[in-house]
């Protein structure tokens, strides 16, 4: 099982998120690109850590919208989101090489990701933009979404997340955040989700049903209250019930 | 000799110059990056022109600063320059490689170019950039600038630079643009110099000295009215008097 | 009637449109705020001119979205929207008043304009920034729309506007500019279709249909090639026909 | 006395300084205006807490650098340079008149307020933004510098600022932060000379010598780890000591 966390989220003055610990704790990195967070300094210093840590470094491509922090969706034309993705994902690869690591897959953010769970279209786009700028790069998503269905089509290989704070709809999607109970928030409840999840056992929807959520990846947030900490359980509770941790794409150096 | 142009200088609705009649004429395209101008798309278009035509693509970085078309000085500390330009080269590497083409050199842009002439602190910066991200990169500047002498001492390629339509002081350095007489506007003058500087022969300095540049390439304007006549004379002569028109860094193929 | 157009969209070195030329022929001018298109000196310029001509000034207020020039619908929350309005407004304000201009109107830019045809969340949320900040402003926009509908429930004046060089449907909304036929070129025709809407006749719609387009204003476009010629030839037929050309919001001076 | 501190610093997702604290202990507030923090929204919500606490707001006026917080020096023309900082004048006072406030006074940021203590052509370009929008509002800065001798030739009232936790030389300017001993951090040694400084009594400098620093107002900053205890214990000594806090220009209600 792999433990992924959003990382160099920072901008300018601006901190978020404590990227050296998360560092120490999860198996791969998704690394703001510029577009919705992250300036140039503050990606190269979580890929040198990373690159330290032996943690794989992947692309958190988003809208260009840092007054919006990638949150909003943009109806942007798709033949500008393929190249928007790959701009980021260049700018992230050379900071990337020049700190000993490099992008081994691609994760996009906020609104980008949940668009292209049913926006076909931009979902396509992004799709093109790993395809024709590197198809070795793996891609990482929502299992059933637009996003993984048409990678897989593309000729990608592609890997299903799940999420170890929010809570699941019988179906099996995310429940939206502004509804509620839509967080978890008890730091041994998230760990145990995580090790049912790593085992394949069902888990409790948000109506009391089970579920079955597929993943090779469980995603822990980094810039909430606590999150080290939360992380730090997840972490612990999934080594000492002996389920190994490993990045699902393994971390190249530059 | 090669001729090189600023390249690319769109932004989403806002053209700048002629990209596809320019890249008939020039054998090396300085591709904004993104950050005095150049949105992703703009890039890749400039970068897929250029790779139809054999021209080689070489790096236009400059400060974050669209609002002042990266004409404006930017104290910036040289830990944080050094990473803008890593993310400006890998940006534009990424986008030129899915059109077929690929980074071959550096050319700082605008304010940029004009303080590390002098400026140590940032000239050493974008060195370090070129140097640890990829040194088979090769760079282009003013002869005698301090960008020149320590890219060569950081062991790079280096080469030199001449303007066609900008008037030289007798001691061979620009005259400022704000000076009366900075500008040569007659095309046919603006050739006769060029073929002058290829053929290694003295031009006439604004003061009527006779002075000797010596340049690896002329830089033709692509951004004045009447930019693409222009170029085109100076092709045409250069070609006419026998010189041989070809890029300085090879292009190279993505 | 009135006849407005967009204005100061340039922004930086990139320059749009002929903002001296469309200020000698419209009687109210929508200037960007920054957010879409337009600096701070762009902005100051194109309101000296408006001030010396005695054209009405208007606030384009948009999306902040430069790469896409405001042209894309961003899923904002409400209430931002209601204060990013009231940013540019008063951004606008300052620079029309030290010109000796004021702002009279607010007409939305781009995407935003057409959200709020449809989308009450915020269309309601730009009234709301009117409302709050300045009641005595009074608003533009399509008839029947959402953003007119609930600015005349809000107490806000409202005016109705026509576009001189677009087609309509049959049931009087225009034809999307993706569309076949969306456009209307040849400039005698369009001449027409302004004399019969200010007179109150009936057009032609896209299918032959007649149908009657109630305005208090027609928009003519500056930044498509030709701009300036259609606009005068607009301008020049409205008068010839007796047609009492006058901004909808009387001018104000800072 | 007056204590005013920065607020409305945070952009978006990012959040710096507890604003709502810090307008329950200072008198002035000097609020970001856009351009090197605070988007629309903040900016309200500080301008709220100020109208409510009766807190004097000023514009924070800064570079157009969102990358750099505005603590980088642009050498940007006068001309823009007036420009940019009335729209951002005119954008805060539109958002602090919905919020019940008004702006009083004008404190430039960072690099720019720096700047401006030497850098006569920037210094007359942000006298020349007040005198020509709102010859009204009064300035603030640091004494003998060129912003307020110009200010008060131009015919504008001048505030002097002092800094409660740097060091000062013994010419009485600052010591540059980058050197050691630039600030003091002890929360009494700081109070201990706000108490001396509103007194007009002589506080020691970096060297040992004693100086006399005449101020109106105290500048206690708001983002640094501690800063509302450090904020808290300078209000509670000067009241204990007897010295009458209130706002050196009157808070305005918009």
């Amino acid at each position: 099982m792999d433990l992924n966390s959003d990382l160099a989220e920072g901008f300018g003055r601006w901190e978020l998120g404590d990227d050296a610990a998360l560092l120490g704790i999860v198996t791969s990195a998704n690394v703001a690109c510029g577009y919705h967070a992250g300036d140039a300094t503050v990606i190269r210093d979580a890929c040198e850590h990373a690159a330290t840590r032996g943690v794989a470094v992947g692309a958190q491509v988003g809208y260009n919208d840092l007054a919006g922090f990638g949150r909003r969706f943009i109806d942007i034309a798709p033949r500008e989101l393929t190249n928007d993705v790959i701009y980021q994902i260049g700018a992230l690869r050379a900071l990337a090489r020049t700190a000993g690591a490099d992008v081994s897959y691609v994760k996009p953010h906020g609104a980008l990701y949940n668009a292209i769970v049913h926006h076909r279209e931009q979902a396509a786009a992004v799709v093109e933009a790993v395809r024709d700028y590197d198809p070795d790069l793996v891609v990482l998503g929502l299992p059933d979404s637009a996003w993984l269905e048409l990678a897989e089509k593309a000729g990608l290989r592609t890997f299903r997340e799940a999420f170890a704070d929010r809570a699941y709809t019988s179906e099996g999607t995310l429940v939206p955040r502004r509804e509620p109970g839509a967080m978890v928030h008890d730091e041994q409840t998230i760990a145990d989700r995580c090790v049912r999840i790593a085992r394949g056992e069902p888990i409790e929807a948000v109506d009391g049903s089970l579920i079955t959520v597929r993943a090779d990846s469980i995603c822990v947030h980094g810039d909430s209250p606590g999150a080290v900490r939360v992380a730090e359980a997840v972490r612990d509770r999934l080594t000492a019930e002996g389920v190994r941790l490993a990045a699902f794409a393994a971390p190249r150096s530059g």
